[in-house]
């Protein structure tokens, strides 16, 4: 390889499922058709910048691990170009088809937003022709308004409106760039947009703030003519104690608040799931119910540790579950799998980097292809529909289309002497036929 | 005292701060005007039937350590007239102006609902004679839909649409009920409106039920010309593993969806808060700028125990904070303070009944006068006004009027070269500032 | 069957991996030999009765949802004698090896403690027989000290001391009978013993009083030759606020401090170490590297509930990485596997009772098996090991057994000019190596 | 002020409860006798040196807000004194009697751990004049273990023999340093011991290495004639995901296995407690019980945040149980209160650094004077007594004593058909008590 740091891996080949070696796709046959399209385009894999690329390992109580050549003193620029060789020559040992990025993980903040925005744009043409040699595509970009000091209190909601009209000038950038690169989706993530103490905090002015910001991130949009997904990723706190996109459901009533409930869908993160208290196929079925379902952020939080942990995701069973929420769901469009993991901080080698996102591609792969037998099996949702099958009698669906008054239902259970009486649901069963998949 | 359970024990009186035993208020002085308005018109406590009249005292592990004369073998509707003579005997010693209850709380589930809709309608007939004598009022009433083994897998949201209609019916006897007595709201909590696995769940096909069910309610106190207000109240969990009322912006977006976000309100529970990994005062405020406040159930849950507990709130720095929020929004109008709060199962005396009241309706008391004095002294909200000035400029208002689009708002910071500076949010400073007060 | 409760329901058989119906153990073949052992032998599956025919479906909010015939009014004992007639056509029926009891669970609390003694020995003489025809196998008993409201403040540390001997009598007849029917180990889990509040508690005293009673125990387990292991079952809370048991790491400590480390062992719960704050293979390795490991309850906490869930275990990668450090310590001697799961409370059919156990059961051999595979395959622990190797250098293995100070340290970093590199610990690469056996 | 960085700011002083401005001190009169002791002398408050003073205000998802002058680029030392000076002007602003430090906050790591060493005695020896001029004394110093990636797999608990001794090198420094400076003790903790993945450790041989580094300090404590106390900290994870030293109940079963449990107590965090679970006062009666309480760290832990918030201490009625068990238990030896807390990352200003520290101050200085006030009045320590007064009989005490055997009792229980019947814990009438002193 022209940068040398993965000098001596292989490039990552299907190797089927009776290999013995985890370095290699067991599972994940890109070309396997399940469900009538191929894996790569149910699951649209995509390598994130930050995690793989620009975190060196810190954590609150310890300083940088990897100590990566692109991260050492020296030219910022210079810096970034390396590290873009680096990413690229990676997409192409995983083989994945997408990557994903902030503006900030690509390129060095200026002395002004002018210079920073230069910067992005001259990492961005950079990225044009290695997209174009490599067949690599962007899932998703975004702009990161929650690391530099400015934004401490907020981006889109700091009390400050001219921290607003900044933040809103990088945003208008980075979707500019998202846009350029061909981007299926562009993401907003509000993790300084919330508040550390209501004892200094307006939130109903903050909200407004917010619901404007999005406003018009969504008019310029059309304006320019992204056809891209904006999307929304809920998280309920950390870095801010409390974060207006806790999860989906609080996202969804924003939305209806300021009328972009048509506009704007979710990235919903396992580990942000998690950490709102839900399981992760809850936030995935609660999108698709409200119709707001959009891409994914993979990961897997350690359910015992209240942060953000980020792990790759490994658990089959569970990610079985997952994908079988977002197939009965339709599956993606524009969105996608973002491995949004990083490396446990101990884990120093280019061969881990590697390692990690294969050995969870399979995982994920895995999952899908369980996920598929389940549905191609049926026994699921056939047990679910027969105990739902009772509202497809005509005097019960009047009762959902608004012809029955709650007079008129009382007086049937007194008419009828209606004693309804409890069925099994059947739990233990359903677990275990998953297990016949997983 | 014609029952018996409270001989010995004396009516509870003010006794002021100075006082040195625990029984007798020393803040809740209920004529004390505050802020223009009467101590116990600001707060309008309420004393729930079910947690001192109708628990028994069990645990998941454990049987009943209370062992009432009421709880005991017997003819239930004598043992049900019993239990109400207890009743409005603490409420006299208690001297607070409010009660609540659910239907199968105050009379027994009969062999049919229409049994079981009398036997409410007759004790109903003791509660009409004995609050006219006492003068303690209806805050709200409820059904309960929970309990009952029919209720299992839901009562709106249960996959049998006959179970829908009993349900139905039930509120219907319970919302009459509450018009009759004079009830000032009406509360619809939905413990088993959720999901236990979405293995077996419709999760989109049973949030249209409860849709449903909601707009009927409402329909029908419109019809009857009850004037109390419809209440929601938001729980996590338990005893459902999902619910889907999880929390304030849950509802919220709920009402939303469904249109009814005009006609009802949240019955906030601190408890419940907690659970869903907010504040109190967080719900609160919330609910405030949401525009959809009602109510308040006030206990206090055990921060590390991950279920209900309803302990009796007696941290007044706590209080403090969450009434002024109430206050900040406007206060009560139909809604009040609610003790959803029980005994611990040690606590076995008549007296532990009376003390547990008293001393929390006294920390409530003391957070009420130290949010008011917080809102007299003016700094906190000063402070918190202070850093939003930058937003009264006519070119940052136009941000929020929608007067101004990204390109305008990139082309302001770069003509203007902003650099936005930080400035301290102060947040010791204002705790320390709350200290003053509590 | 005799009963008629399991009306149509099969014998569960091993049916091979391949079968399409979870009624059936496709992996749980328990002849099969796995590491020199059969895994019947490995793993020790016991039923317990308290979920299984004693827990009727309640929960906080909500009444029975079981309705079995046992359960219903009529004469107590004629109702235990039928209980034990499906406890055992259930044991055959699965066909697994143990079972596990509380003295509460099997027969009727009586008036007085002598009559609650004589049930509990007349439901035994009714085991001796069943067991014997049977060939069923006690894996062990317990006595039921906390759900009784004498033992609402303890049963050991109950501040009133007539309660300590109540519980000691209790506990005397509960060790007699198991060692009559032959129990391998005889646990004792402290739900009460602990506190509510420490504003009424003496923590050292109650400590001294459950050091007291354990040797109690012990001294009199040997009197009356009982050569099984006596277990402590570690939990954090619930019910108690604070239990004295918190976690392996706390019972170990207790132990030593009362001189009791060689005599007791630990009964680990999955759920428990969930609730500590623990993985259960933590809580299974330091059990082992503690000299303490015993026995297991297995079943799988929701790691979203704040309570014991105890739901049946069904996520084969969890349950691989629990036998593994299982097998690692040496497997189980006198300990097993005790199913501690109980049904959702709406599976109510007979059939969902076993469903749930062959699930389990398969789920808990595919962890086994695939345990096994690791250790055979060995690179899990060579890698583990590897990292240790520079302790097996004399300068190292001198610095633990004591023979360098920390003087000579400091000299040789000095004089050695030391600077150790960390090295990759390789934690994706490990986690995608258990993929390969999962 | 010499360094400029509190321009502006007078020097702090006892205002009286009635003062109306949170500058200053409302209850923290040092010289007010209570219970026998000046308050300074109860409490003996630590300012620490990493939080205040080293600390730039970074999160995981952000970076430095600070912006302290000493941060900056520049000669190392240099800075290391500019620092030591704004230290020290801050000691005397606040007129707290102690403050802490590790070796790493107060001097830059050097090239080679001589180098590094060096540092540290240069600034010990700044240290020790301005100690002498402004009588500001070391509570205890301690060693960083954790921050340094050499460090990243544990220090005592390294895989690499070399790092322990590196580790074993450091801390000789550090207690040399402390025993100069008159420390009065010196703390250990372990945020790096523990592990990441049971998948590459090996526990038992890690709590070997652990047992040995602590004799190792102990033996040369000893030598050195150190008489400060040896000090644990324990913590549950984070950094790592499991920590050895996980709660005071861990750590004493640590001891004792180890033998050290006469030469080791524990410091006891609130945040730690917390994150393990545990109520603070739990862990600090535990460690009275446990005869190792040392000293304590106090700040404040969200609740709701599930990793170390390190807030500063406000609520009064937590401290005022916190301080309870302190004194209940004989109150500080050599400990002391360290404030181990942390301006919130958007509290810029010098200004906020001083009240913070003040506000603080003041919260727990009423707590202590709250508790004192409690013991003074007996009443909670009398119903708490009363509960066992029953122990105190000859026949119970006897069994205590080891006099009875489980026969003995059995066989009591029958003769003198004990039923004993449970008495109100009376849990509310204790926290309504509590709040008159609050």
């Amino acid at each position: 390889m022209a940068t040398g740091f993965f000098d001596g891996l292989e490039p990552v080949r299907f190797v089927g499922a009776d290999a013995r070696e985890p370095y290699g796709y067991r599972f994940y046959d890109k070309d396997r058709v399940v469900l009538g399209k191929r894996l790569e385009d149910h699951l649209r894999l995509a390598v994130c910048y930050w995690h793989s690329f620009c975190w060196p390992g810190t954590d609150p109580f310890g300083g940088e691990t990897f100590q990566r050549a692109w991260m050492a003193a020296g030219d910022p620029m210079a810096q970034a170009r390396l590290k873009a060789d680096v990413a690229f020559e990676m997409f192409d040992l995983l083989g994945l088809p997408f990557f994903t990025f902030h503006d900030r993980d690509i390129a060095p903040e200026g002395a002004t937003l002018a210079e920073s925005n230069a910067n992005v744009n001259a990492i961005a043409d950079v990225f044009e022709g290695k997209m174009a040699d490599s067949g690599t595509r962007l899932l998703w970009g975004t702009a990161n308004l929650f690391s530099n000091r400015r934004y401490m209190a907020g981006a889109a909601t700091n009390p400050d409106p001219e921290v607003f009209a900044y933040a809103a000038a990088q945003v208008k950038t980075a979707l500019d760039v998202t846009h350029r690169l061909g981007g299926a989706n562009y993401v907003l993530w509000g993790g300084r947009e919330g508040y550390e103490t209501l004892l200094n905090t307006d939130l109903k002015r903050e909200l407004d703030q917010l619901g404007r910001f999005l406003a018009l991130v969504v008019e310029y949009k059309h304006r320019i003519g992204f056809t891209g997904t904006i999307l929304i990723e809920p998280k309920p706190q950390e870095p801010t104690k409390h974060q207006y996109d806790f999860d989906v459901a609080t996202v969804y009533g924003f939305l209806k608040a300021y009328g972009l409930e048509a506009e704007v869908k979710v990235n919903i993160e396992q580990g942000h799931a998690i950490l709102a208290g839900h399981s992760f196929e809850h936030e995935l079925a609660l999108a698709h119910a409200l119709g707001i379902f959009g891409s994914v952020d993979m990961n897997r939080n350690d359910y015992q540790s209240g942060w953000d942990t980020d792990q790759f995701a490994m658990n089959v069973p569970e990610l079985a579950l997952a994908y079988r929420e977002i197939l009965k769901g339709g599956g993606f469009t524009t969105g996608g799998t973002n491995f949004d993991a990083k490396l446990r901080r101990q884990s120093l080698d280019a061969v881990d980097l590697i390692q990690a996102h294969v050995g969870s591609a399979d995982a994920i792969a895995r999952g899908l292809l369980a996920a598929a037998a389940m549905i191609e099996d049926g026994r699921l949702q056939a047990t679910a529909d027969a105990r739902y099958a009772g509202w497809d009698r005509p005097e019960n669906a009047a009762i959902l289309s608004g012809e029955r008054s709650l007079e008129d239902l009382a007086e049937r259970v007194s008419r009828d002497r209606l004693e309804p009486q409890p069925v099994s649901g059947r739990q233990e069963y359903l677990e275990s036929l998953v297990n016949l998949f997983v």
